[in-house]
Protein backbone atom coordinates (compact mmCIF):
# COMPACT_ATOMS: atom_id res chain seq x y z
CA UNK A 1 0.00 0.00 0.00
CA UNK A 2 2.87 2.08 -0.86
CA UNK A 3 0.39 4.80 -3.05
CA UNK A 4 -0.51 8.27 -1.97
CA UNK A 5 -3.08 9.46 -3.35
CA UNK A 6 -1.57 13.52 -2.17
CA UNK A 7 1.69 12.46 -3.47
CA UNK A 8 0.33 11.62 -6.72
CA UNK A 9 -2.26 14.65 -7.12
CA UNK A 10 0.44 17.12 -6.38
CA UNK A 11 2.89 15.62 -8.54
CA UNK A 12 0.29 15.56 -11.86
CA UNK A 13 -0.57 18.97 -10.51
CA UNK A 14 2.64 20.53 -10.92
CA UNK A 15 2.91 18.83 -14.88
CA UNK A 16 -0.08 20.54 -15.40
CA UNK A 17 1.13 24.14 -13.34
CA UNK A 18 4.31 24.45 -15.40
CA UNK A 19 2.99 23.56 -18.50
CA UNK A 20 -0.06 26.40 -18.74
CA UNK A 21 2.92 28.62 -16.53
CA UNK A 22 4.87 28.21 -20.11
CA UNK A 23 2.06 28.50 -22.38
CA UNK A 24 0.82 31.54 -20.35
CA UNK A 25 4.45 33.40 -20.24
CA UNK A 26 4.55 35.47 -22.71
CA UNK A 27 2.34 38.63 -22.91
CA UNK A 28 1.11 39.76 -26.66
CA UNK A 29 0.84 43.49 -26.45
CA UNK A 30 1.40 46.21 -24.35
CA UNK A 31 -1.62 48.33 -24.35
CA UNK A 32 -4.01 45.71 -23.50
CA UNK A 33 -4.27 43.98 -20.05
CA UNK A 34 -5.13 40.44 -21.92
CA UNK A 35 -2.70 38.65 -21.11
CA UNK A 36 -2.33 39.45 -17.62
CA UNK A 37 -6.44 38.54 -17.05
CA UNK A 38 -5.68 35.55 -18.75
CA UNK A 39 -2.66 34.58 -16.74
CA UNK A 40 -4.29 35.80 -13.47
CA UNK A 41 -7.07 33.19 -13.53
CA UNK A 42 -5.38 30.32 -15.15
CA UNK A 43 -2.53 30.57 -13.08
CA UNK A 44 -4.25 31.49 -9.87
CA UNK A 45 -4.28 27.62 -8.61
CA UNK A 46 -6.90 25.87 -8.37
CA UNK A 47 -7.45 21.89 -7.57
CA UNK A 48 -6.59 20.92 -11.09
CA UNK A 49 -8.65 18.54 -10.28
CA UNK A 50 -10.02 18.12 -14.11
CA UNK A 51 -6.41 17.91 -15.64
CA UNK A 52 -5.23 15.13 -12.92
CA UNK A 53 -8.08 12.90 -13.53
CA UNK A 54 -7.58 13.29 -17.38
CA UNK A 55 -4.05 12.20 -16.88
CA UNK A 56 -4.60 9.48 -14.19
CA UNK A 57 -7.08 8.09 -16.68
CA UNK A 58 -4.41 8.50 -19.83
CA UNK A 59 -1.81 6.16 -17.23
CA UNK A 60 -4.54 3.82 -15.92
CA UNK A 61 -4.91 2.64 -19.36
CA UNK A 62 -1.01 2.77 -19.89
CA UNK A 63 -0.84 6.04 -21.84
CA UNK A 64 2.11 8.96 -20.47
CA UNK A 65 1.53 12.03 -18.24
CA UNK A 66 3.30 13.76 -21.02
CA UNK A 67 1.36 12.83 -24.14
CA UNK A 68 -2.01 13.88 -22.69
CA UNK A 69 -0.23 16.84 -21.12
CA UNK A 70 -1.80 19.51 -24.20
CA UNK A 71 -5.59 17.87 -23.62
CA UNK A 72 -5.19 18.53 -19.77
CA UNK A 73 -4.40 21.90 -19.80
CA UNK A 74 -6.84 22.46 -22.49
CA UNK A 75 -9.72 21.28 -20.40
CA UNK A 76 -8.36 23.27 -17.16
CA UNK A 77 -8.23 26.20 -19.73
CA UNK A 78 -12.46 25.86 -20.23
CA UNK A 79 -12.56 24.95 -16.94
CA UNK A 80 -11.10 28.39 -16.17
CA UNK A 81 -13.11 30.52 -18.67
CA UNK A 82 -16.26 29.06 -17.66
CA UNK A 83 -15.41 30.17 -13.78
CA UNK A 84 -14.53 33.75 -15.22
CA UNK A 85 -17.81 34.01 -17.25
CA UNK A 86 -19.67 32.19 -14.02
CA UNK A 87 -18.88 35.02 -11.99
CA UNK A 88 -20.01 38.05 -14.13
CA UNK A 89 -21.77 40.30 -12.65
CA UNK A 90 -24.90 39.47 -15.21
CA UNK A 91 -24.30 35.47 -13.90
CA UNK A 92 -23.56 34.75 -10.51
CA UNK A 93 -21.96 38.30 -9.78
CA UNK A 94 -19.33 36.96 -7.29
CA UNK A 95 -16.59 38.75 -5.56
CA UNK A 96 -13.78 36.08 -4.37
CA UNK A 97 -12.82 33.21 -6.53
CA UNK A 98 -10.39 30.67 -5.12
CA UNK A 99 -9.64 32.43 -2.39
CA UNK A 100 -8.44 36.06 -4.49
CA UNK A 101 -10.91 38.79 -6.66
CA UNK A 102 -12.76 37.61 -9.16
CA UNK A 103 -11.22 38.04 -12.85
CA UNK A 104 -13.68 41.37 -13.66
CA UNK A 105 -13.22 42.54 -9.83
CA UNK A 106 -9.77 43.41 -11.19
CA UNK A 107 -9.16 43.73 -14.50
CA UNK A 108 -13.07 44.95 -15.66
CA UNK A 109 -15.91 43.18 -16.95
CA UNK A 110 -14.57 43.80 -20.54
CA UNK A 111 -11.14 42.38 -20.28
CA UNK A 112 -12.88 39.43 -18.03
CA UNK A 113 -15.49 38.09 -20.91
CA UNK A 114 -12.28 38.62 -23.55
CA UNK A 115 -10.25 36.86 -21.65
CA UNK A 116 -12.81 34.19 -21.08
CA UNK A 117 -13.40 33.93 -24.47
CA UNK A 118 -9.71 33.32 -25.16
CA UNK A 119 -9.29 30.71 -23.21
CA UNK A 120 -11.69 28.88 -24.28
CA UNK A 121 -10.69 29.56 -28.02
CA UNK A 122 -6.98 28.95 -27.11
CA UNK A 123 -7.61 25.38 -25.79
CA UNK A 124 -8.80 24.11 -28.86
CA UNK A 125 -5.39 25.53 -30.94
CA UNK A 126 -3.27 23.91 -27.74
CA UNK A 127 -5.32 20.87 -28.49
CA UNK A 128 -4.81 20.94 -32.11
CA UNK A 129 -0.90 21.91 -31.56
CA UNK A 130 -0.43 18.58 -29.69
CA UNK A 131 1.48 16.10 -31.15
CA UNK A 132 -0.50 13.08 -30.82
CA UNK A 133 -2.56 11.89 -33.76
CA UNK A 134 -5.33 13.76 -35.85
CA UNK A 135 -7.60 11.06 -35.21
CA UNK A 136 -7.03 11.05 -31.80
CA UNK A 137 -7.49 14.78 -31.84
CA UNK A 138 -10.66 15.12 -33.39
CA UNK A 139 -12.22 12.75 -30.98
CA UNK A 140 -11.12 14.28 -28.22
CA UNK A 141 -12.02 17.80 -29.42
CA UNK A 142 -15.67 16.19 -30.38
CA UNK A 143 -15.64 14.89 -26.62
CA UNK A 144 -14.89 18.24 -25.37
CA UNK A 145 -16.39 20.42 -27.61
CA UNK A 146 -19.60 18.74 -26.74
CA UNK A 147 -19.16 18.05 -23.20
CA UNK A 148 -18.53 22.05 -22.77
CA UNK A 149 -20.74 23.46 -25.52
CA UNK A 150 -24.76 23.65 -25.89
CA UNK A 151 -25.38 20.00 -24.86
CA UNK A 152 -23.29 20.66 -21.98
CA UNK A 153 -21.58 22.75 -19.37
CA UNK A 154 -23.05 25.72 -21.08
CA UNK A 155 -26.44 24.59 -20.89
CA UNK A 156 -25.79 23.51 -17.15
CA UNK A 157 -25.01 27.16 -16.28
CA UNK A 158 -28.10 28.12 -18.23
CA UNK A 159 -30.33 25.99 -16.23
CA UNK A 160 -28.19 26.59 -13.02
CA UNK A 161 -29.47 30.89 -13.47
CA UNK A 162 -32.76 29.71 -14.57
CA UNK A 163 -33.45 27.75 -11.81
CA UNK A 164 -32.61 29.93 -9.13
CA UNK A 165 -35.38 30.38 -6.71
CA UNK A 166 -37.69 27.59 -8.34
CA UNK A 167 -39.03 24.15 -6.77
CA UNK A 168 -37.51 22.28 -8.57
CA UNK A 169 -37.01 18.19 -8.94
CA UNK A 170 -34.26 16.12 -7.60
CA UNK A 171 -34.08 14.98 -10.98
CA UNK A 172 -33.75 18.13 -12.76
CA UNK A 173 -30.98 19.30 -9.96
CA UNK A 174 -28.98 16.42 -11.20
CA UNK A 175 -29.61 16.85 -14.69
CA UNK A 176 -28.28 20.62 -14.47
CA UNK A 177 -25.46 19.63 -12.07
CA UNK A 178 -24.72 16.83 -14.81
CA UNK A 179 -24.18 19.13 -17.76
CA UNK A 180 -22.73 22.03 -15.61
CA UNK A 181 -19.70 20.49 -13.80
CA UNK A 182 -20.30 16.28 -14.50
CA UNK A 183 -20.30 16.89 -18.38
CA UNK A 184 -16.56 17.97 -18.63
CA UNK A 185 -14.97 15.37 -15.70
CA UNK A 186 -16.43 12.90 -17.94
CA UNK A 187 -14.61 14.60 -20.39
CA UNK A 188 -11.68 14.88 -18.96
CA UNK A 189 -11.74 11.27 -18.24
CA UNK A 190 -13.10 9.58 -21.30
CA UNK A 191 -10.08 12.37 -23.45
CA UNK A 192 -7.57 11.11 -21.00
CA UNK A 193 -8.60 7.68 -21.82
CA UNK A 194 -8.74 7.99 -25.43
CA UNK A 195 -5.21 9.60 -25.81
CA UNK A 196 -3.90 7.14 -23.27
CA UNK A 197 -4.95 4.36 -25.74
CA UNK A 198 -8.19 3.14 -24.26
CA UNK A 199 -10.00 0.28 -25.80
CA UNK A 200 -14.08 0.89 -26.48
CA UNK A 201 -14.73 -1.56 -23.48
CA UNK A 202 -12.46 0.95 -21.19
CA UNK A 203 -13.52 3.90 -22.32
CA UNK A 204 -17.56 2.63 -21.91
CA UNK A 205 -15.73 1.67 -18.19
CA UNK A 206 -13.93 5.39 -17.58
CA UNK A 207 -17.69 7.25 -19.03
CA UNK A 208 -19.34 5.41 -16.25
CA UNK A 209 -17.04 5.91 -13.48
CA UNK A 210 -16.32 9.69 -14.62
CA UNK A 211 -19.67 10.33 -14.34
CA UNK A 212 -20.80 8.34 -10.85
CA UNK A 213 -17.61 10.57 -9.84
CA UNK A 214 -18.93 13.97 -11.20
CA UNK A 215 -22.33 13.35 -9.52
CA UNK A 216 -20.78 12.89 -6.42
CA UNK A 217 -18.45 15.61 -6.40
CA UNK A 218 -21.15 18.40 -7.08
CA UNK A 219 -23.13 17.14 -4.28
CA UNK A 220 -20.40 17.46 -2.11
CA UNK A 221 -19.36 20.78 -3.46
CA UNK A 222 -23.22 21.48 -2.47
CA UNK A 223 -22.73 19.94 1.50
CA UNK A 224 -19.46 22.11 1.94
CA UNK A 225 -21.32 24.93 0.82
CA UNK A 226 -23.81 24.99 3.56
CA UNK A 227 -21.02 23.00 5.97
CA UNK A 228 -18.01 24.85 5.47
CA UNK A 229 -15.29 22.81 6.70
CA UNK A 230 -12.55 22.98 3.72
CA UNK A 231 -11.55 26.20 2.03
CA UNK A 232 -14.05 25.89 -0.97
CA UNK A 233 -12.07 29.57 -1.63
CA UNK A 234 -15.47 31.48 -1.76
CA UNK A 235 -18.20 32.55 0.57
CA UNK A 236 -20.07 29.98 2.43
CA UNK A 237 -23.43 29.48 2.19
CA UNK A 238 -23.68 31.56 -1.26
CA UNK A 239 -26.14 29.11 -2.58
CA UNK A 240 -28.14 29.34 -0.16
CA UNK A 241 -28.34 32.96 -0.73
CA UNK A 242 -28.55 32.74 -3.86
CA UNK A 243 -31.42 30.19 -3.97
CA UNK A 244 -29.70 27.94 -5.76
CA UNK A 245 -30.83 24.70 -6.06
CA UNK A 246 -28.65 22.44 -4.56
CA UNK A 247 -29.14 18.55 -3.75
CA UNK A 248 -28.33 18.92 -0.30
CA UNK A 249 -30.80 21.70 -0.47
CA UNK A 250 -33.76 19.43 -1.55
CA UNK A 251 -33.03 15.96 0.59
CA UNK A 252 -31.10 17.28 3.36
CA UNK A 253 -27.39 17.00 4.50
CA UNK A 254 -27.91 13.19 5.71
CA UNK A 255 -29.53 11.61 2.72
CA UNK A 256 -27.00 13.99 0.22
CA UNK A 257 -23.83 12.58 1.84
CA UNK A 258 -25.18 8.87 1.69
CA UNK A 259 -25.55 9.59 -1.99
CA UNK A 260 -22.18 10.74 -2.62
CA UNK A 261 -20.77 7.94 -1.06
CA UNK A 262 -22.73 5.55 -2.89
CA UNK A 263 -22.14 7.10 -6.04
CA UNK A 264 -18.48 7.03 -4.94
CA UNK A 265 -18.49 3.20 -3.97
CA UNK A 266 -20.07 2.72 -7.26
CA UNK A 267 -17.56 4.86 -9.31
CA UNK A 268 -14.62 2.79 -8.22
CA UNK A 269 -16.86 -0.33 -8.84
CA UNK A 270 -16.62 0.66 -12.75
CA UNK A 271 -12.90 0.13 -12.55
CA UNK A 272 -13.01 -3.79 -11.82
CA UNK A 273 -11.64 -5.01 -14.41
CA UNK A 274 -8.57 -2.00 -14.52
CA UNK A 275 -4.84 -3.21 -12.91
CA UNK A 276 -3.00 -1.44 -10.34
CA UNK A 277 -2.40 1.13 -13.34
CA UNK A 278 -6.38 2.54 -11.96
CA UNK A 279 -5.09 3.16 -8.38
CA UNK A 280 -5.11 6.68 -8.57
CA UNK A 281 -8.52 7.03 -10.22
CA UNK A 282 -9.80 4.65 -7.62
CA UNK A 283 -7.78 6.54 -4.80
CA UNK A 284 -8.74 9.78 -6.52
CA UNK A 285 -12.81 9.30 -6.11
CA UNK A 286 -11.61 7.94 -2.37
CA UNK A 287 -10.56 11.31 -1.93
CA UNK A 288 -12.60 13.81 -3.26
CA UNK A 289 -15.48 11.57 -1.49
CA UNK A 290 -13.90 12.08 1.99
CA UNK A 291 -13.55 15.71 1.47
CA UNK A 292 -13.38 17.43 4.74
CA UNK A 293 -17.09 16.77 6.44
CA UNK B 1 -19.29 37.39 -68.90
CA UNK B 2 -21.90 35.35 -67.74
CA UNK B 3 -20.49 35.89 -63.67
CA UNK B 4 -23.21 37.24 -61.81
CA UNK B 5 -21.44 37.65 -58.71
CA UNK B 6 -24.69 38.67 -56.56
CA UNK B 7 -26.37 35.45 -58.01
CA UNK B 8 -23.35 33.48 -56.99
CA UNK B 9 -23.51 35.36 -53.45
CA UNK B 10 -27.11 35.11 -52.73
CA UNK B 11 -26.58 31.30 -53.57
CA UNK B 12 -23.94 30.21 -51.60
CA UNK B 13 -25.52 31.85 -48.67
CA UNK B 14 -28.67 29.53 -48.71
CA UNK B 15 -26.20 26.73 -48.29
CA UNK B 16 -25.08 28.06 -45.45
CA UNK B 17 -28.22 29.58 -44.38
CA UNK B 18 -29.85 26.28 -44.43
CA UNK B 19 -27.05 24.33 -43.24
CA UNK B 20 -27.68 26.70 -40.16
CA UNK B 21 -31.11 26.29 -39.91
CA UNK B 22 -30.63 22.65 -39.44
CA UNK B 23 -27.74 22.51 -36.76
CA UNK B 24 -30.47 25.19 -34.42
CA UNK B 25 -33.49 23.43 -35.24
CA UNK B 26 -33.85 21.88 -31.86
CA UNK B 27 -34.16 23.19 -28.58
CA UNK B 28 -32.61 21.57 -25.91
CA UNK B 29 -34.41 22.17 -23.05
CA UNK B 30 -37.96 23.54 -21.99
CA UNK B 31 -36.50 26.08 -18.99
CA UNK B 32 -34.11 28.17 -20.60
CA UNK B 33 -33.82 30.57 -22.93
CA UNK B 34 -30.42 29.38 -24.33
CA UNK B 35 -31.73 27.96 -28.20
CA UNK B 36 -33.95 30.18 -29.16
CA UNK B 37 -30.70 33.65 -28.01
CA UNK B 38 -28.85 31.22 -30.15
CA UNK B 39 -30.99 30.97 -32.95
CA UNK B 40 -31.70 34.68 -32.90
CA UNK B 41 -28.68 35.81 -33.37
CA UNK B 42 -27.31 33.13 -36.14
CA UNK B 43 -30.37 33.49 -38.02
CA UNK B 44 -31.03 36.93 -37.69
CA UNK B 45 -29.51 37.21 -41.80
CA UNK B 46 -26.39 38.94 -42.35
CA UNK B 47 -24.25 39.29 -45.12
CA UNK B 48 -22.43 35.66 -44.48
CA UNK B 49 -19.39 37.09 -45.94
CA UNK B 50 -17.04 34.74 -43.99
CA UNK B 51 -18.54 31.14 -44.82
CA UNK B 52 -19.15 32.25 -48.48
CA UNK B 53 -15.88 33.47 -48.44
CA UNK B 54 -14.73 29.94 -47.49
CA UNK B 55 -16.51 28.39 -50.23
CA UNK B 56 -15.52 30.78 -53.00
CA UNK B 57 -11.88 30.13 -51.63
CA UNK B 58 -12.58 25.83 -51.71
CA UNK B 59 -14.09 26.35 -55.45
CA UNK B 60 -11.38 28.61 -56.77
CA UNK B 61 -8.91 25.53 -56.22
CA UNK B 62 -11.28 22.28 -57.41
CA UNK B 63 -12.89 21.62 -53.82
CA UNK B 64 -16.80 21.24 -53.69
CA UNK B 65 -19.09 23.28 -51.64
CA UNK B 66 -20.88 20.61 -49.79
CA UNK B 67 -17.28 19.49 -48.29
CA UNK B 68 -16.10 23.07 -46.99
CA UNK B 69 -19.92 23.90 -45.65
CA UNK B 70 -19.56 22.65 -41.87
CA UNK B 71 -16.69 24.91 -41.81
CA UNK B 72 -17.94 27.57 -43.56
CA UNK B 73 -21.34 27.50 -41.06
CA UNK B 74 -18.38 27.34 -37.92
CA UNK B 75 -16.71 30.15 -38.77
CA UNK B 76 -19.96 31.96 -38.60
CA UNK B 77 -20.98 30.85 -35.73
CA UNK B 78 -17.89 32.06 -34.07
CA UNK B 79 -17.93 35.58 -36.25
CA UNK B 80 -22.13 35.53 -34.72
CA UNK B 81 -20.62 34.67 -31.16
CA UNK B 82 -18.12 37.92 -31.20
CA UNK B 83 -20.72 39.80 -32.41
CA UNK B 84 -23.24 38.97 -29.31
CA UNK B 85 -20.32 39.47 -27.11
CA UNK B 86 -19.04 42.83 -28.68
CA UNK B 87 -22.35 43.94 -28.51
CA UNK B 88 -22.68 43.49 -24.41
CA UNK B 89 -22.91 46.65 -22.24
CA UNK B 90 -19.22 46.15 -20.69
CA UNK B 91 -18.02 45.97 -24.37
CA UNK B 92 -19.54 48.45 -26.92
CA UNK B 93 -22.84 48.37 -25.32
CA UNK B 94 -25.25 48.88 -29.10
CA UNK B 95 -29.13 48.35 -29.07
CA UNK B 96 -28.86 47.57 -32.26
CA UNK B 97 -27.51 44.89 -34.82
CA UNK B 98 -27.93 43.40 -38.21
CA UNK B 99 -31.11 45.82 -37.97
CA UNK B 100 -32.49 44.59 -35.42
CA UNK B 101 -32.15 44.55 -31.02
CA UNK B 102 -28.62 43.16 -29.86
CA UNK B 103 -28.85 39.51 -28.13
CA UNK B 104 -28.92 40.89 -24.58
CA UNK B 105 -31.72 43.32 -25.45
CA UNK B 106 -33.98 40.63 -26.17
CA UNK B 107 -32.23 37.63 -23.83
CA UNK B 108 -30.82 39.58 -21.40
CA UNK B 109 -27.09 39.70 -20.59
CA UNK B 110 -26.18 36.68 -18.88
CA UNK B 111 -27.88 34.70 -21.67
CA UNK B 112 -26.28 36.46 -24.40
CA UNK B 113 -23.06 35.83 -22.75
CA UNK B 114 -23.86 32.35 -22.25
CA UNK B 115 -25.63 31.91 -26.05
CA UNK B 116 -21.78 33.43 -27.46
CA UNK B 117 -19.54 30.64 -25.11
CA UNK B 118 -22.56 28.10 -26.68
CA UNK B 119 -21.94 29.20 -30.67
CA UNK B 120 -18.10 29.70 -30.19
CA UNK B 121 -17.44 25.91 -28.31
CA UNK B 122 -20.38 24.33 -30.42
CA UNK B 123 -18.18 25.60 -33.64
CA UNK B 124 -15.31 23.44 -32.60
CA UNK B 125 -17.83 20.52 -32.68
CA UNK B 126 -19.42 21.01 -36.12
CA UNK B 127 -15.59 21.15 -37.81
CA UNK B 128 -15.26 17.91 -35.71
CA UNK B 129 -18.55 16.06 -36.31
CA UNK B 130 -17.84 17.22 -40.45
CA UNK B 131 -16.47 14.29 -42.93
CA UNK B 132 -13.28 15.88 -44.31
CA UNK B 133 -10.30 14.04 -43.43
CA UNK B 134 -9.15 13.92 -39.57
CA UNK B 135 -5.44 15.66 -41.00
CA UNK B 136 -7.71 18.76 -42.36
CA UNK B 137 -10.10 18.93 -39.54
CA UNK B 138 -7.18 19.62 -37.23
CA UNK B 139 -5.47 21.79 -39.50
CA UNK B 140 -8.75 24.00 -40.01
CA UNK B 141 -9.22 24.25 -36.28
CA UNK B 142 -5.48 25.05 -35.57
CA UNK B 143 -6.06 27.78 -38.50
CA UNK B 144 -9.23 29.09 -37.09
CA UNK B 145 -8.90 29.17 -33.12
CA UNK B 146 -5.24 30.71 -33.73
CA UNK B 147 -7.26 33.39 -35.64
CA UNK B 148 -9.56 33.88 -33.54
CA UNK B 149 -8.48 33.53 -29.87
CA UNK B 150 -5.99 35.61 -27.75
CA UNK B 151 -3.56 35.82 -30.79
CA UNK B 152 -6.18 36.92 -33.10
CA UNK B 153 -9.85 38.34 -32.63
CA UNK B 154 -10.24 38.84 -28.89
CA UNK B 155 -7.03 40.42 -28.93
CA UNK B 156 -8.13 42.57 -31.56
CA UNK B 157 -11.29 43.17 -29.51
CA UNK B 158 -9.50 44.40 -26.04
CA UNK B 159 -6.93 46.33 -28.56
CA UNK B 160 -10.26 48.45 -29.73
CA UNK B 161 -11.72 48.98 -26.34
CA UNK B 162 -8.51 49.59 -25.15
CA UNK B 163 -7.89 52.47 -27.88
CA UNK B 164 -10.85 53.96 -27.48
CA UNK B 165 -10.68 58.02 -27.11
CA UNK B 166 -6.70 57.66 -27.29
CA UNK B 167 -4.36 59.44 -29.91
CA UNK B 168 -3.20 56.61 -32.12
CA UNK B 169 -0.50 55.83 -35.39
CA UNK B 170 -1.94 54.30 -38.43
CA UNK B 171 -0.09 51.24 -37.71
CA UNK B 172 -1.72 50.62 -34.27
CA UNK B 173 -4.98 51.20 -36.38
CA UNK B 174 -4.28 48.53 -38.66
CA UNK B 175 -2.96 46.28 -36.54
CA UNK B 176 -6.10 46.14 -34.25
CA UNK B 177 -8.03 45.44 -37.56
CA UNK B 178 -6.30 43.14 -38.55
CA UNK B 179 -6.36 40.75 -35.74
CA UNK B 180 -10.51 42.29 -35.19
CA UNK B 181 -11.51 41.53 -38.62
CA UNK B 182 -8.67 40.24 -40.86
CA UNK B 183 -7.80 37.23 -38.81
CA UNK B 184 -11.04 35.54 -39.38
CA UNK B 185 -11.32 36.43 -42.65
CA UNK B 186 -8.54 34.92 -43.98
CA UNK B 187 -8.81 31.68 -41.80
CA UNK B 188 -11.95 31.46 -43.70
CA UNK B 189 -10.50 31.53 -47.12
CA UNK B 190 -7.35 30.02 -45.99
CA UNK B 191 -9.54 27.13 -44.05
CA UNK B 192 -11.37 26.59 -47.64
CA UNK B 193 -8.36 26.51 -49.65
CA UNK B 194 -6.92 23.80 -47.50
CA UNK B 195 -10.27 21.75 -47.32
CA UNK B 196 -10.96 22.21 -51.72
CA UNK B 197 -7.11 20.59 -51.73
CA UNK B 198 -5.33 23.82 -52.11
CA UNK B 199 -1.30 23.37 -52.94
CA UNK B 200 0.87 25.23 -50.41
CA UNK B 201 1.95 27.88 -52.94
CA UNK B 202 -2.03 28.02 -53.18
CA UNK B 203 -2.41 28.63 -49.57
CA UNK B 204 0.11 31.41 -49.31
CA UNK B 205 -1.62 33.25 -52.48
CA UNK B 206 -4.88 33.17 -50.94
CA UNK B 207 -3.64 33.72 -47.28
CA UNK B 208 -2.33 37.04 -48.82
CA UNK B 209 -5.61 37.69 -50.74
CA UNK B 210 -7.36 37.51 -47.56
CA UNK B 211 -5.36 39.73 -45.67
CA UNK B 212 -5.33 42.88 -48.36
CA UNK B 213 -9.29 42.41 -48.69
CA UNK B 214 -9.79 41.84 -44.72
CA UNK B 215 -8.23 45.50 -44.11
CA UNK B 216 -10.39 46.78 -47.37
CA UNK B 217 -12.96 45.70 -45.97
CA UNK B 218 -12.46 47.18 -42.73
CA UNK B 219 -11.38 50.60 -43.80
CA UNK B 220 -14.84 50.07 -46.28
CA UNK B 221 -16.85 49.66 -43.45
CA UNK B 222 -15.12 52.52 -41.06
CA UNK B 223 -16.36 54.99 -44.20
CA UNK B 224 -19.95 53.65 -44.57
CA UNK B 225 -19.89 54.65 -40.93
CA UNK B 226 -19.04 57.81 -41.58
CA UNK B 227 -20.54 58.66 -44.64
CA UNK B 228 -23.66 56.10 -44.15
CA UNK B 229 -24.98 55.48 -47.55
CA UNK B 230 -25.39 51.45 -47.11
CA UNK B 231 -27.94 49.89 -44.60
CA UNK B 232 -25.02 48.55 -41.94
CA UNK B 233 -27.33 47.45 -40.02
CA UNK B 234 -26.31 49.62 -36.85
CA UNK B 235 -26.49 53.32 -36.30
CA UNK B 236 -24.25 55.66 -38.23
CA UNK B 237 -21.39 57.68 -36.51
CA UNK B 238 -21.06 54.93 -33.78
CA UNK B 239 -17.87 54.85 -34.41
CA UNK B 240 -17.28 58.54 -33.97
CA UNK B 241 -19.66 59.07 -31.04
CA UNK B 242 -17.52 56.11 -29.38
CA UNK B 243 -14.39 57.39 -30.01
CA UNK B 244 -12.99 54.46 -32.11
CA UNK B 245 -10.14 54.44 -33.77
CA UNK B 246 -10.81 54.36 -37.28
CA UNK B 247 -8.66 54.37 -40.65
CA UNK B 248 -10.40 57.27 -42.09
CA UNK B 249 -10.23 59.04 -38.77
CA UNK B 250 -6.84 59.23 -39.01
CA UNK B 251 -6.00 59.92 -42.70
CA UNK B 252 -9.33 61.14 -43.99
CA UNK B 253 -12.43 59.73 -46.02
CA UNK B 254 -10.37 60.33 -49.26
CA UNK B 255 -7.08 58.92 -48.99
CA UNK B 256 -9.20 56.06 -46.62
CA UNK B 257 -10.86 55.04 -50.23
CA UNK B 258 -7.55 55.29 -52.05
CA UNK B 259 -6.23 52.75 -49.86
CA UNK B 260 -9.16 50.37 -49.83
CA UNK B 261 -9.32 50.23 -53.84
CA UNK B 262 -5.74 49.75 -53.83
CA UNK B 263 -5.84 47.12 -51.35
CA UNK B 264 -8.49 45.47 -53.00
CA UNK B 265 -6.53 45.17 -56.39
CA UNK B 266 -3.80 44.16 -54.78
CA UNK B 267 -5.73 41.10 -53.39
CA UNK B 268 -7.17 40.62 -56.72
CA UNK B 269 -3.59 40.15 -58.31
CA UNK B 270 -2.85 37.49 -55.98
CA UNK B 271 -5.16 35.40 -57.34
CA UNK B 272 -3.10 35.57 -60.80
CA UNK B 273 -2.20 32.12 -60.83
CA UNK B 274 -5.59 30.69 -60.62
CA UNK B 275 -7.76 30.11 -63.32
CA UNK B 276 -11.53 31.01 -64.30
CA UNK B 277 -12.49 29.01 -61.14
CA UNK B 278 -11.65 31.85 -58.81
CA UNK B 279 -13.43 34.33 -60.71
CA UNK B 280 -15.88 34.31 -57.43
CA UNK B 281 -12.98 35.40 -55.21
CA UNK B 282 -11.89 38.12 -57.74
CA UNK B 283 -15.66 39.32 -58.27
CA UNK B 284 -16.41 39.21 -54.37
CA UNK B 285 -13.05 41.63 -53.63
CA UNK B 286 -14.67 43.77 -56.11
CA UNK B 287 -17.87 43.59 -54.94
CA UNK B 288 -17.61 44.54 -51.72
CA UNK B 289 -14.76 47.27 -52.34
CA UNK B 290 -17.77 48.95 -54.70
CA UNK B 291 -20.07 49.08 -52.18
CA UNK B 292 -22.03 51.84 -52.14
CA UNK B 293 -20.31 54.73 -51.21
Amino acid sequence: MGFNVEEYISERKKLVDRMLSELFKDASDSITTLDESMRYSILAGGKRLRPVLCIASAEAVGGRAEDVLPVACAIEMIHTYSLIHDDLPAMDDDTLRRGVPTNHNVFGEAVAILAGDALLTDAFFVIAQSEISPYLVVDVIREISKAAGSKGMVRGQALDLALEGKEVSIETVERMHYLKTGALIEASVVSGGKVGGATEDQILQLRSYSRNLGIAFQIIDDVLDIEGGEDIGKSRGSDIRRKKATYPGIVGIKKAKDKALELTLKAVSCLRDFDEKAEPLREIAFYLGGRRY
